[in-house]
């Protein structure tokens, strides 16, 4: 395995930002947020994801130059309400995540709860990042995705509902934050080609056979396209409800309606909700109660003595500092085209 | 199965609620809200539950006299806040969570999106009532409780977080709105015994054996104690997330403070979210987009043909039409105990 310096990858990353169009600031954002989610271990959705974001740009489906705009909300100087609506004018889906989100944490240090659905904007890459982000300005975050149609909904045998990722980040000191960044599928498309790269058997079922029935072999399951939601019914119904807030409360898009071509999955809709606890929760309670949240976890009796329990979040910081230290990982093969800017 | 008029359901449970000690109002909404579960054919909390209720008022941890007070939030005619943390003061659950809906609903119309944080309550019975409840009045609603530690963490052997029980609504035109309400736990432990009473096994792996084996058995589960959390790590990370903002926003107790005994599980803390998307969304265009989804559902195919895609609370609606018509299904033993006082 190559690992580079994450100062390099940033660099490179940047020039590769700016010849796809992005310039000064949005350029330097965007290749931060690729750099940063690498770091921190999110190798999909970092830099083996900057390619098909190159193709995006060049296909046109995602527009470098625009960014979100208020479409139903506080006017300037009016405040009555939490949320708002915003259109992501189909532009860079990390840009406008970040944008958002940096809305959302405005309107939740006025109100102390405040909300954001985005429109028409593009796959937000790293659903974590903007957890990350808010958790660090002390707040609590809900936030969600839909995505193209990829999960059979329970009782059927074709795809009808997305894979919504969910993240919730509950803010902690020193950064150790626990977030939770998740699809709705056991497995992604992704993790499921990487397990039968390597030739090996998911740990748990992962969806079902070409003939219908439960299995843990990966390329049977891309065979069928029949991946499996989280907790069978339940992960099915709570990604048809994310899907009808996220379209409903932005006027965008439903997971129907998204392209079903991986480069044109495009128009996504997207729910941002953040709360402030400062007016109303001191930060020693809040710590205190975290703190025996976590202690109690740590408590509980690993099944391999040599595994303690983890909270969501905690290898990703583990990892960060790892490879801010010894390097940050790369495929050398989509090292060497960012460099070479040949994507 | 004996069925009974919903009237008479109705009216034997406010003659027991009255028994209890609850009064006017009081005592006919938590009949009401007892009988209008069990009409809607969750009957593990509703009339099932009633004893079990009635025994937690007789010990001392549900107090029929108390109502939640405000801790945190605006003062009268100052106002600021969309989110605000109240004290249950240890009263019924479900009239608590019922006056903290409305008075989410009150924020939500006020600001659009609306919030409180409710600690030291009990437990709020069928948590999609409240769902119901703001879908009724033309909201969106997420809200969640936590429990006391019934489910080991991922990795773990032994219990550590609750299954914490999510609630999200989708409100839609005549009644039919989308609601799920869903434990973090594959099968709740009221399940697994019905399972196991009824000699069956589960339809999908619940849990561990004593052996440390997934199984279907469900009396294996019930002696390990090592239930399943919904997508293994995916849901056992999720209630933990809903836990920490239960308990941190709310300044209430923890899954783990929260006493094991069930019948003095009291205490608890809960999240109420509401969106009133009236004065963002136009009531046309929330109906289209919310049509297009479950026909995009319907549309699916199924494994069975002879059984459709549902989406959640459509059986709800079905099973509530039908128990009007034909009388609710009751348990002989416990109408008897509902009708002689006896519980």
């Amino acid at each position: 395995m190559l690992r580079v310096p994450y100062n390099d990858l940033y660099a490179a990353l940047l020039r590769a930002t700016e010849h796809l169009g992005l310039a000064g600031d949005r350029a330097a954002l965007c290749a931060r947020l690729f750099a940063e989610t690498t770091c921190d271990g999110v190798y999909t959705h970092g830099l083996d994801r900057f390619p098909r974001f190159a193709e995006m740009v060049a296909n046109g489906s995602i527009d470098v130059n625009a960014e979100p705009t208020r479409v139903a909300g506080n006017a300037a100087g009016a405040a009555t309400l939490a949320i708002e609506r915003w259109n992501g004018n189909l532009g860079p889906g990390n840009l406008n995540a970040y944008a958002t989100m940096q809305h959302t944490i405005a309107l939740a240090r006025r109100y102390g709860l405040g909300g954001v659905a985005l429109a028409n904007t593009n796959h937000w890459m790293r659903g974590g990042s903007y957890g990350w982000l808010a958790a660090d300005a002390g707040l609590f975050v809900m936030c969600w995705t839909n995505t193209l149609a990829n999960l059979p909904p329970w009782g059927a045998s074709t795809p009808a509902v997305g894979n919504n990722p969910l993240v919730i980040a509950v803010p902690r000191p020193n950064g150790a934050h626990v977030v939770i960044d998740m699809a709705m599928s056991q497995f992604s498309y992704g993790a499921l080609s990487a397990y039968a790269a390597r030739g090996q058997q998911l740990p748990v079922p992962g969806g079902y056979n070409l003939s219908g029935n439960l299995t843990t072999d990966p390329a049977a399951i891309e065979a069928s396209k029949r991946a499996l939601a989280i907790g069978y019914w339940k992960g099915s119904g709570l990604s048809l409800v994310l899907d009808m807030l996220a379209a409903m409360l932005s006027g965008g898009n439903a997971a129907h309606d998204i392209p079903l071509e991986s480069t044109r999955e495009s128009g996504v809709s997207q729910v941002f909700l953040a709360i402030d606890p400062s007016s109303f929760a001191p930060a020693e309670e809040l710590d205190r109660i975290a703190t025996g949240i976590l202690d109690s976890l740590r408590a509980a009796t690993p099944i391999d003595p040599a595994k303690p329990v983890r909270y969501p979040g905690e290898q990703t910081l583990h990892l960060r500092q790892e490879n801010l230290r010894l390097g940050v990982p790369v495929n050398p093969e989509t090292w060497q085209k960012l460099q070479t800017l040949s994507f």
